[in-house]
């Protein structure tokens, strides 16, 4: 774990989003260089091309490299799981948990396929958040040292960080907070997350819809503030995971996003600057639909439309093959002249 | 290399094409039974969890894998080259092969993370098809033989075949077999290829109608049959990635179809037949306009759209690493009943 930083309140957080370093030009224009001398028609690689360049931008170094990916999944409680938001039991997340450790789950067969480091933060499994149709889910100091606790997750020297989440009910929890920052129906925004049936997603929906009416209510103007919003109507793996974000871009870690809940925690530092998330990506088009509304929201274009809705950063490290892909051909590729390729003409 | 097979005509090899094998439903079976008891609500992978079972289908074997990946890259010259329908010259199909052999291209990179074998077939480079505008691309002898060539390029034991192509002139070939099989005006079919001008698309658009055209009035009824389309405005590298496909089908092996050159080849067997490329998929929509199209025909969704158009099985192994991830998950991930986890409810 990297060094513990610590934040006496909100305003603190406010305060370090407004100092968070831009990209390196001159790193992504050497990329840009090279790519153009590469044996392959001027952009015939796509996005590959266009990868490798972000990656230089935001490591601040040419070539870019990833050699040390690392994927950190935050876990947490949702007290508005209570509600009947979800498919599966509360106690899942603890037990999912348990199974990321054992090495069983979805995310840590693409971590040894993609040669990265794991790390599962559980954050206090049982003390869930407050449910959310009654107060805010997190007072302000647990709101800041759940931000922080996520910060101290980049380690010095990652190349490249995939974030995720588990947390039964915690899809419930991204459709309010996207609901609050962008407005719009509740239906707009709520899924079936895990595989709720019709009357668990009418629930669900209603559930989104009264909270953000009753915070709406309760705080008036101060709702118009993002960190507001994530503390009312976040959980601490959320917090957590905009707390992650914005350490990376100390680092110089770009960031891979994996879905809805992880692009909604990402969404609250975006709403609150919008240069906050040029260093990170979202690995995948989620198939809760809410996601796609967001990605509009956020003009990010996903790497991925493979109608996954796991979490856990699972997409994330989909997206890190190709992130590697990417490195790979920008400095393996030989150029024109050294191969001795003819050019265009 | 394979056996070779002999074959004295076409209709030998629309014989094969005949007697192709079906899929193995039972290791199908076998796969989604157990993809439904892994840790993860049902369906949340996505298409991966399409991919394993579809693999576990056509290799025929329960659990499916992907130890041994590859990739085997097609190259031919075209005389139509000579009618400007390229940005660059037809040199360059041959340089690209030495680029390919001293691992300088993004082909080489990308099988190098996928841990994949690549081998590159340089199909007679000194002596390109005729121009197609002037006349049948092939004799049947030269078809045939190309058709089996790739056959032999299939060796038993291999997990997943990875097809790609190099030829200086081949979209354009391409588009014309794809008019050829399935109507519409030439400009539907044609694109920029490795990025001819607006002067060049104009002048590779009339090459296709005319060639298309010209060939419709000599051979007649004759050119509703898709081999004879091949014959006439294919190419050797194309004829063997056809020949690859079915050999493949034979061994059991996947195929994992390339940009838009790979498809308009596989799409030859397609209109014979159907059921033909149940055995593959196709990696990633191409760039190139065509390629849009082609896969409407075939009903195929890809797997990636990346914006890529560079061929040489750079699409296909990126989507070997998919297909990787997949046979991961599909294998390594425990039940809900080994990790104590609870069910839905």
């Amino acid at each position: 774990m990297a060094e513990q930083r610590t934040f006496a309140s909100l305003d603190e957080i406010r305060a370090l989003l407004r100092e968070l370093p831009g990209p390196d030009l001159e790193t992504g224009a050497a990329a840009a260089e090279r790519q153009a001398r590469l044996t392959k028609p001027a952009g015939s690689l796509g996005r590959l091309e266009d990868l490798a360049q972000w990656l230089a931008t935001w490591q601040g170094r040419h070539p870019p490299q990833i050699e040390r990916p690392y994927a950190a999944v935050f876990a947490g409680n949702h007290g508005v799981a209570a509600r009947g938001v979800s498919a599966y039991p509360a106690a899942v997340t603890k037990q999912m948990v348990q199974n990321f450790i054992a090495g069983g789950a979805a995310v840590n067969q693409l971590c040894g396929l993609a040669d990265a480091d794991l790390r599962v933060y559980e954050m206090a499994l049982e003390e869930p958040t407050r449910d959310f149709t009654e107060a805010p889910a997190m007072d302000e100091e647990a709101c800041v040292r759940a931000l922080a606790y996520g910060m101290m997750a980049v380690e010095q020297g990652i190349d490249v960080l995939a974030l995720g989440e588990m947390g039964i009910g915690n899809t419930t929890s991204a459709a309010a907070i996207c609901c609050a920052l962008y407005g719009g129906p509740a239906a707009d925004w709520v899924g079936r997350g895990t595989g709720v049936d019709d009357e668990g997603l009418v629930r669900k929906t209603a559930v989104v819809e009264q909270a953000v009416a009753m915070h709406r209510e309760t705080l008036g103007e101060a709702m118009s503030d993002p960190f507001e919003v994530l503390r009312c109507l976040g959980g601490l793996e959320i917090a957590a995971i905009a707390g992650a974000v914005m350490a990376a871009r100390l680092a110089r870690t770009p960031v891979v996003l994996d879905g809805y809940t992880c692009t909604a925690a990402a969404a609250v530092l975006h709403a609150a600057d919008p240069r906050a998330l040029d260093h990170c990506l979202v690995a995948h088009r989620s198939a809760e639909p809410g996601h796609r509304h967001l990605l509009e929201k956020l003009q990010q274009e996903p790497l991925l439309d493979l109608g996954m809705r796991l979490g856990e950063a699972s997409g994330a490290m989909l997206a890190v093959l190709l992130l590697k892909a990417a490195c790979a051909c920008h400095s393996g590729m030989a150029t024109f002249d050294e191969a001795g390729v003819s050019g265009p003409g």
